[in-house]
C-alpha cells in the first residue's frame, strides 16, 4: 500500500513523518517543495506535482483551506488521475460544502472518499496523539484505521456521511472558541474588580473547569501570552465563518458564533491577526479600557 | 463561640448541619420555621426571629437573594442588635451593590463583615465539599476558616474587599452558563447534521473538555434532562442580571452575558423557568425547530 | 388653579416658562435654587422646599431620574403633604417600576396620578412643540390637557395605566437609538469602501428615510458632530437600561437593546460619556479602526 | 443604440418595459422565455440566448443573485461575445466580490462596466420612480444616464469604483432591515405592556419617524401583514449575508447585522421564509410568546 500525503504545513509535516516512522511507503507533496525534501531522509519520496500521486492507493489531503484543497484536488488533477478504488481522505478543516462536493464527485470517478479532520495542535500531532473525527463509509474508515492509529491516539466515528465529521470538528472549535471568549469576558470582569486574573483562573481550573481547554487557554488569556502561536487568529475567524456557513445551511441561529465572528474581526482590525487565536480573550479588556 | 445561621434553603440546610455535626454551637433561623426545627435533633437551637441572633459571635447569612438579605439583615434588625466585634459572613450570591452597602455599614456598628459565596450544588454542600470564594479582611477570614473547612473542601481567597469574592463568584457562574449555551448551540449544529448529541459530547469530554462542568452539563444538554433541578433557570437569569450589573458599574461590555440574558428570558417566556438552568441548552434547538 | 413645577433642568425650565407665559400661576422648585429664581421675572414664585407645594392643585415632576424623583416625591414629603384631590403628573422618563409604585401609593393618599413623558430636545421644549405621551385616568388627562397644550404640539394617549406611557416612551427611545446604531454601522461599512458618509446619508434621507430622526442624527453621525450635546450619552445608557428592565419584567428578549447597552458601555469606557448620545455612531468605526 | 436586457423578474420586467415605452431599441432575455415574449407587443425583440446580445451597445443585467449572474455573464458567454466598447451595467444586488471580478475582467475584453443597483419595490419600478445608486467610470455613467432617467427618478453617484454602489446598496438594505427589527422589538415591548402596536406606530410616524420606511413597514409590522410579498424574507437573509461578506472583507464588525442574520434564520426555520422580509418583525413577539 502506498500513500500520498498532500500538504506539509505545521500539522501535515509531523503527521506524514509519523507514517514514515511507522514504516509506511509515503510520497509527499507540498507547495513549497523544500519542505517536502526535509522528509526524504525519513524515507519519503517527493512528488513533483499533486497529479504524480496517480498510482497511490490512499491520498491524504491536509491543505490549508477550501481554496488550496480545491486547487490541488480539482485544478491540479488529483481526482482525474487516481486509479479506480483509491481512497481519498481529507484531514483538514474545510467547509461542509466542499466536503459535499467531494462526496458527490469521488464515486463518479470510482474513488472512495472519507473525511477525518483532527483535534490537536502541532506538538500533539508530533507525538502521534491527535484525536481524529472520522465519517464516511465504515469499510473505508476501517481501511484507513491503521494509519489513523499511527497519527492519533483515538478515532471518533460520526456516521456514514463525510460531512458529519466536518460538522463535529467545527462544533468542537466553536465550543473551544466560546470557552476562550468566556474566559476573556470573565477576566475583564474580575480585573475590573481588582482581582488578579491568574488567581481567578487557578480557582476555575482547580474546581469545575479542570480540563485541558481551560488550563491551557485559561493561563494564556490570564497572562495575555498570545505567542508562540499555536493556531493563528485569522484561522480562528476562518473556522467561525465555516461554523456560520454550516449553521446557515440548516437554519440554525448561533448567537455565540455571531458574537465571536464580530470580535475576531475587531481583533484583526486592531492588528492582532497574527497572534494565537486565544487573543480573542483581550477584546473585552480593550473595549472596557482595562488595556 | 456561638454561630447564628440565617437561611436554611437547599444549600443552607446541609451547610448548617455540617457545622452542627462538627460540634459547633449553632442557632438557626428560617422564614418557614418548620425547616429550622428539623435541625433540633442535630443539636441546633431555633431562633424565633433573626434579631434573636444578638448574642452570637458569628452570623452566617445564606438567604435567597438581595431582597431577602436586605429584609433580614436590615429590616429585621440583625445589624442593629449584634454585639460589637461580631462577624457577619454572607455566603449567598447577592449583588455587588448590596455587598458594598454591608461593607460600609458594618464597621459603623463595630461589626466585621466578610463575603464568602460558594460553588457547588446541594449534594456537594451535603458532603461538605463546597468550594468557598472568600474576600474581606484577612484576619476575619482566618477567624472563619475553621467553619469554612467544615462546609467546604477548599477556600479560595480573593483579596481585601468583600465585593471581590462576589465578582469572582458571578464570573464563575457566567463561565458556567457560557459553557451551557455553547453546548446548546453546538448540539443544535451537530444534530442538524444528523449527529447524535451524546456521541458529540462523549468526544468533547473525552478530549479537551474532560471537566466536571462539561461532563455534568454536557450529558444533561445532550439528553435534554432538565429535571431534577439542581439550580432553577429563573435563578440563572437572576445571576446573569447580577453579572450585568457588576459589569455595568465598571463599564465592561459582556456580549455573551447579553446573549444569555435574552435566551433566559425566552426560555422563561416559553415555560421553562422552573427547569434546571441548563435548559438554556434547548433554546437554539427550539429556534431552529429541531424541537 | 395653581401649579407646582419640580425640576428645572434643560427640559423643565422651558416647559415651566411656557406655562408662565400662558398665564398660569406656577410655583417652581429646583435643587439649585438660583435656577428657580431666573423664572421670578416671568411671574413664578419660588418654593423653598418641595413640600411647600402642599397647597397646589397640580404638581408636575420633571426630575433627572428614578433616584431624584424618589428623593423629592417620597423623602422630601411631597406626597404626604399634598391636599386630597391634587393631581401629580410625572413628565420625566423614569422606570416602569417607579411609575407602578406611584400608581399604587397616590390613591391611598387621595391623590390622582398620571404619567406624561415627552419627546423632544431642549429647543423643541422651548418652542412649546413637545410631543406628549400620556396615560392614566382619562378624566385626569383631560384635566391636564390645557397645560399639555401649552407645553406641547400634540398629546398621544396610551390608555388607562400610567406605566403604559412609560413603555411607549422607552420604546420610542429604543427605536431612535437603534436608528443611530444602524447609521453608525452602515457609515462604517460605506467608509470602509471609500464612500463619503455624508453622501450616503444624503441618499438615505433623500429617499426612504426622509424623517427628522434620520436627517438630524444622520448628519451628526456622518460628520461625527457630537457636540453641542442634546442628550448626553450616559443618559442614553440609562434609558437603554430602563428599556431592558421594562422588557425583563415581561420576558421580552430584545437583542438590539442588548447590543446597544454593550456599545454604550464601551463608548463610556472610551471617554465619550459626556458627548451627545449619537456618539454611539462611532463605536463600530473605532472597532474597525476606521478612527 | 441597441440595448440587451437580461433578467425579467419582478423588477426587471417593468424596467425593460419603461425603456421600450421611451422608444429604445431593446432586446430581452429571460430564463423562462414566455416572460420575455410578453414584451414583444411593446416592441421588444426576444433573444434566444444571452450570447445573442453580442451586437448590442449596452447590456443591462438584472439577474436574481450571484449564481444567476455568474451563469449568464460567464458560462453563457455574454462577456466573451460582446463587441469592443460595449457597456455592461449590473443593476441587481449582488456581492462585492462578483462586482470586483467583473471590474477586472471587462477591461481585458475591451468592455466597459458600471454598477447601478436600485432602490424600490415592484410598483416603484413600474412607475419609473426607482432611485439608482451608480458607481464606476463617470463617462460611462453619463452614457447610461438617459436610460437611468427613464427607469428611475434620481441617480445617486458613489464614485469611480463599481463596488462602491454595491456597498451603498447593501448598507441601505441593512438600515432598512434594522428599522424593521427595531419596530419588531419595540412592538413586542409595547404589546407586552398592553399598548396597541398600531397606536404606537401612529405616534412614531407622526413624530420623529415620518418617513416612507417607517410608514410602510411600521403598519405591516403592527398589523402583522406580511403578504402580499414585496421582498421575500429569504432574500432578506441573502442580503444580510452579502452585508456580512462586504463587512468581513474590511474587518468591520456589525453586531446588528449579526442579530438579524440569526433572526432571519429563525424565521425561516419557523416556516416564514416565503413571507415579506418584514416578517422579521414577528421574531421577538414569538420568542416572548406574545404570539
Amino acid at each position: 500500500m502506498n500513500i500520498a500525503f498532500l500538504g506539509l504545513g505545521g500539522m501535515g509535516h509531523p503527521m506524514a513523518r509519523n507514517l514514515l516512522k511507522a514504516g509506511y511507503d509515503v510520497s509527499v507533496w507540498n507547495r513549497t517543495q523544500s519542505v517536502a525534501e526535509t522528509l526524504v531522509s525519513e524515507g519519503a519520496s517527493v512528488l513533483t506535482a499533486p497529479s504524480a500521486a496517480a498510482d497511490c492507493d490512499i491520498v491524504i489531503s491536509m491543505l490549508a483551506d477550501d481554496n488550496a484543497t480545491r486547487d490541488v484536488l480539482f485544478s491540479q488533477n488529483v481526482l482525474t488521475t487516481l486509479k479506480p478504488g483509491a481512497l481519498v481522505i481529507n484531514m483538514a478543516t474545510i467547509s461542509v460544502s466542499l466536503i459535499r462536493e467531494l462526496t458527490e464527485i469521488c464515486p463518479d470517478r470510482h474513488l472512495f472518499f472519507i473525511n477525518a479532520p483532527v483535534l490537536g495542535r502541532v506538538e500533539v500531532a508530533d507525538a502521534g496523539n491527535l484525536n481524529i473525527l472520522a465519517s464516511g463509509d465504515g469499510q473505508q474508515i476501517d481501511r484507513a484505521q491503521p494509519l489513523f492509529d499511527v497519527m492519533g491516539q483515538k478515532t471518533w466515528r460520526f456516521g456514514d456521511k463525510p460531512e458529519n465529521a466536518c460538522a463535529a470538528k467545527l462544533a468542537t472549535n466553536f465550543v473551544l472558541a466560546s470557552a476562550i471568549e468566556a474566559l476573556g469576558e470573565s477576566c475583564a470582569l474580575v480585573e475590573s474588580h481588582d482581582i488578579n486574573a491568574s488567581d481567578f483562573i487557578a480557582m476555575l481550573t482547580g474546581t469545575l473547569f479542570s480540563a485541558p481547554a481551560y488550563k491551557g487557554y485559561g493561563a494564556m488569556v490570564a497572562e495575555e501570552r498570545y505567542t508562540p502561536v499555536g493556531f493563528k487568529l485569522t484561522l480562528g475567524l476562518k473556522d467561525m465563518l465555516l461554523v456560520q456557513q454550516a449553521a446557515e445551511k440548516k437554519n440554525v441561529p448561533m448567537p455565540f458564533a455571531s458574537v465571536m465572528r464580530d470580535n475576531y474581526l475587531e481583533a484583526i482590525a486592531g492588528g492582532d491577526g497574527d497572534l494565537d487565536w486565544s487573543a480573542l480573550g483581550n477584546v473585552t479588556r480593550k473595549r472596557s479600557r482595562l488595556r
